[in-house]
């Protein structure tokens, strides 16, 4: 076991580690040819363009001015110098809300930390079990044990203290996610009525439109809609397929940047004409003038998209059942997309319109029957997923070991065995392998609920982030803890009776405090500081702006700002939530590592979103509930944690007062979400009534 | 373990008993005096009358004619001839889709029996595992294990049979299931689409109306509607809390059948007016004639009713934050019903106003909170009743011992050592008290229910079935197969691995096939043929008639035919669909005993529906889900149960093919609710506007 002095080596590593990220960004962002890299969002926004042309080359490109170097943290006040409503206009309400996920970290863990420190330490520390442990068993200590729950003999009074404290921790965890779901609903309901005008608040989603033999689907919509909310409806618009269409466009765009970058040319250089070849690449091919080659292709393009889309319009198998249908009211959008349409509930689905960009198109037409069929196939794949994945890692990490390949590729012997290239393979392959797995599992969960099909972008990262979260809590948390991978501890678990479980979890916590306490530095503390840096948005960029940009609108596609990633970003904080609830009785050390972690990561994550991300879509912090829900599962486990902890502690008297803990959490979920749930599901009609007015419709 | 020869004498012993019940019935149900026992149904829709009074009263009384008696079965094809839709409109879609419930067990075990008789039996019984063990260890094995599971040896691949079979009857009940929920489901809207304009068709039902300082409860629901809905809008009821009026119109009530009593004495004999005491009971007190007397205090009711009633409307307290909001057409009432009104979720709720007949009037006003509170408290209360309801029985049984009374009360000492007595409350006290309890269990289970808020009387049914068919799993079926009391059960469940629990239930199931078999024949045989004869209603009839009837109205209110009771019936029947479900695979030698008990219950609650029982309400089947997803909790019981048995069978190879069947059954569950639970739970606004044009609206 670690002591104190382990701790602080690797704190003192993990902090200059991170100490070094941010003064490289400190200086690197000062520099005005990394402009576009850290601040994105402002370009986007119009409200920055590049450096000026005027003054020396080398100005453009360095930051000459060295009273600017000196303030080198300035950034962080700066991030947290806008105010809320403003941060709102600036970047969407998914952003700032995101930003709370923090701040309630924050909120839920400074008094709990004073608190546990406060009562739970001295407690801890005034016993000696491990000092007569140690003198019986010559087992080692360290010292962060003696500040634990470890400390405290068996059967010993003291853990009173430490039940009257999981319930102030649950109660006041409580109410912090109480007042935070109402704040969030509130402000949700308050940024929906306040928008403006925006086309999907007044348009509805009708999916499985039935087939008809004697009207086109456009048609059918129409009908019904004309008999079913005459006084409401508008108009509505049919979804196509136009693949073909898409593609077209997507060249056309091509061709009309490689005209600009001729002009460009021809501009700087008005002695000559360019001139191109039309073959392969411009390799070969007989010799034009590059403008008029690209006008006339660019023309020929036009008339092609103009008759592919008419074919599209007229063809009846491009013609998709679903359909976007428009109301003249808020009121009547509301209405229709809260109500039952057609006597067979899987026929005429209507819901709300999610914003433009949210769509996820491909996802738009299927019917209900292969709908609950592909649930089922991710519900087992998933199933497999989480407790099988390291059996294909295992055979991967078998091929490629040096027996491995010498078995199956012979030939490559002689290269293998030259020592340099051998102790890469064996220290370094095995570990790719898991690496690779992990970078590539967001991907792998955002391809599985794409096939569920889900039909928002923002609710396939609300089901991915769900799965992720699972995830991590089996094989990174249950993992850590437990010995042996994840469908061994399922076996041993289906052996094992339903009260042993929460013993050999809560048994085996305190002794993983340290490793979980470096976890926290590496990941939570260097990690987020490499996060600020933006290391491979950099070097991507500048690769892209050296070779591939030839044009002003090349440089503005170069840059990739990125967004949040909701459905990698969340599951991770809640694993911090998770340590810190079950830490928080058992090992109180643990907590400032956790709060150090949600201070740092909210300025950075805001000065993130203020500089750099630009959100795909806006989904009015719809994710709120499951981030409220995954809360309460951490408090729920570190519940049943501590009753197992506490149970071979041999404090029979006291843990029954313990089981009331999680009875009372899940009463209380459940009550909140009654209580706050529909604000993110449906809309009410007086807010829908109060944006009318506000609107002036 | 019993023999056939066993399970042939009990199964006489209950045919007997059955076929004396039905005697008794076809001679008492010809006797007109019992007319109103048999038949109050027909009386209450005012198709039959009391027997003719011309003719001799012995014919009134007795019924003379010999030869309606040589047909005493003839009820039974009488009961039958009904069709459906008639039956719907004489008895209302609850009754008739109640029986349904019988009539789909027909559907799934005829088909399953025919198959497990020509497959399994003969599979099994060329076996001779039994005869093996038998020679080896002495143990008795009844002819009945010898068509069962038990008599395949270890290892054996016959029981790939038993698992092909398993997959078949799970595909066969799932295919009865979705067939009948979609016949229902379409029954239940034809059913709402074509009744006559009722008043609660128009009507929502408001709950939890804001309090305001400046306005009414009355006013304010007004204006909320008016702003939010103003153009299906039509008016408003405010709920009033008229404990005080409704004693007084009841006492109006009585006073008035007093003075029919008086007329109708006066009546006959002309030369007396009758007289009256108008001190307590009419003992003493100055006499008065008692027809004047009656008239002038109805008067004065009828202005004391007048003025409650005044000071009810008015009286701020009285008004409860509830209210029924009507609108002009049914298109305006399911848009209300079905959307959010408000920015805060527990306000105004709305929701499709119960009948008149169904609404529970006592908890239209309860707040969120308090609902959520509520529901906690029921849920730990309804946990520890389930579990633990053995516990007070035994003390009060320990009570009632010998010892326990002597101890307590010696003065009774000398009596109670009469041997007599002393055998009755040895033999007889105990068994009491459990069936006290047993018999009130489902008005606990109703007052738990009423606790927990429901405002319908068909949602308190529903739920209380809920629980009752919780409490008959654990403690009948659970408590039958394993030994000891309930929460034994759960101490060793929470003891004993996730995978052994199986096993163990597994393991006892067909070692119980014959106390289940003789379970069916005394609860589902006899105890139906019970039903039929209604000796309870019977007795209390005659005993009223005899000292309290007065009048014809009298009369009326003395039949008192009774309802369906959907909350202790229906869990009755499910347990009959666990059983046949259970056993199909292991011993299909149950399986005829269910079938006799389905179809003769079928007969006997379509006879009673019929001539009997007169429903308090009408859902419209809105109880079908729960029916439907209780057979699924069955089936995968039935499943586990296989699984535990297969693998104690050393049937390695074969068992994991079986744990794709729960999870296929559930994945059914869930289409099954996703494609069909709508029907019961919204309105299709497509429905409303076909109501509306076939109503002529």
């Amino acid at each position: 076991m670690a002591t104190i002095a382990d701790i602080a080596v690797s704190g003192a590593i993990n902090l200059l580690t991170a100490f070094i990220f941010l003064l490289a960004f400190a200086i690197l962002r000062l520099q005005p040819f990394n402009d576009r890299v850290y601040f994105p969002k402002w370009y986007l926004k119009g409200l920055r363009s590049s450096p000026s042309r005027s003054g020396a080359f080398v100005r453009r490109v360095v930051n000459l001015d060295f009273r600017s170097y000196i303030r080198f943290l300035n950034w962080m006040p700066e991030a947290l110098n806008m105010p809320e409503p403003e941060l709102i206009d600036h970047a969407g309400l998914d952003s700032a809300v995101y930003l709370r996920i923090y701040l309630m970290g924050l909120k839920i863990f400074v008094p709990i930390t004073f608190l546990a420190w406060a009562i739970l330490v001295p407690v801890n520390y005034t016993n000696n079990a491990l000092e007569a442990v140690k003198m019986v068993a010559n087992v080692t200590a360290s010292d962060i044990d003696k500040l634990s729950i470890s400390n405290i003999p068996l059967k010993s009074q003291r853990f009173w203290t430490h039940i009257v404290m999981a319930y102030a921790f649950t109660f006041w965890t409580c109410y912090v996610l109480l007042r935070e779901y109402e704040k969030v609903a509130s402000m949700r309901l308050q940024f929906l009525s306040s928008e403006r005008r925006r086309p999907d608040q007044f348009t509805v989603l009708v999916r499985n439109v039935p087939p008809d033999p004697d009207e086109s689907v456009s048609e059918l919509v129409e009908h019904f809609f004309l008999v079913n909310h005459p006084d409401h409806y508008l108009t509505q618009q049919v979804v196509c397929n136009a693949n073909k269409l898409a593609s077209l466009v997507k060249y056309k765009k091509k061709m009309k940047n490689w005209l600009d970058y001729y002009h460009l040319k021809f501009s700087r250089n008005q002695s000559q004409k360019p001139q191109m070849k039309t073959g392969f690449l411009g390799l070969w091919g007989g010799k034009v003038d590059a403008i008029d080659h690209h006008i006339s292709v660019i023309e020929k393009l036009s008339k092609e998209i103009e008759e592919e889309r008419k074919r599209v319009l007229k063809d009846p198998k491009s013609i998709m059942p679903a359909a976007f249908v428009s109301f003249k009211t808020r009121w009547g959008a509301a209405v229709c997309a809260q109500t039952q349409q057609s006597r067979n509930p899987t026929l005429w689905l209507t819901e709300w319109a999610p914003e433009p960009r949210d769509v996820y198109w491909q996802n738009l037409a299927i019917p209900y029957v292969a709908l609950t069929v592909r649930r089922l196939i991710i519900g087992v794949a998933f199933f497999f997923l989480t407790f099988f994945f390291m059996i294909p890692i295992a055979s991967v990490q078998a091929l490629a070991s040096i027996e491995g390949i010498e078995k199956r590729a012979p030939f490559l012997k002689s290269v293998i065995e030259i020592k340099f290239i051998k102790s890469v393979i064996q220290g370094f392959l095995p570990g790719i392998a898991l690496k690779l797995f992990l970078i590539f599992l967001p991907t792998i969960l955002m391809i599985m609920s794409k096939f569920e099909g889900f039909i928002s972008l923002s609710s396939l990262e609300r089901r991915s982030a769900t799965r992720y979260y699972i995830f991590l809590i089996i094989n990174v948390f249950l993992g850590s803890i437990l010995t042996g991978a994840a469908f061994e501890q399922l076996n041993s678990f289906i052996k094992q009776s339903a009260n042993e479980i929460p013993k050999t979890i809560g048994v085996a916590v305190p002794m993983k405090a340290t490793f979980f306490i470096t976890y926290i530095m590496v990941d939570g503390w260097a990690g987020i500081a490499g996060e600020v840096l933006m290391l491979k948005p950099l070097v991507l960029y500048h690769l892209k702006n050296f070779f591939l940009v030839k044009t002003e609108k090349d440089r503005e596609e170069a840059m990739n700002p990125g967004s949040l990633g909701f459905h990698t970003g969340e599951p991770r904080i809640q694993l911090y939530f998770l340590l810190g609830l079950v830490y928080s009785t058992v090992t109180p050390v643990l907590l400032p590592f956790i709060i150090i972690f949600f201070a740092f990561a909210f300025v950075v994550f805001r000065h993130q979103i203020i500089n750099v991300y630009n959100q795909q879509y806006e989904s009015g912090a719809a994710f709120w509930p499951d981030v409220h829900g995954r809360v309460i599962t951490a408090l729920v486990i570190s519940q049943l944690a501590l009753m197992g902890l506490m149970s071979t502690k041999e404090a029979a008297q006291s843990t029954p007062f313990l089981i009331a803990l999680p009875v009372l959490t899940i009463w209380f979920h459940r009550f909140c979400n009654g209580r706050h749930k529909s604000a993110f599901v449906k809309y009410p009609l007086q807010v829908m009534f109060f944006c009318m007015t506000n609107s002036g419709s």
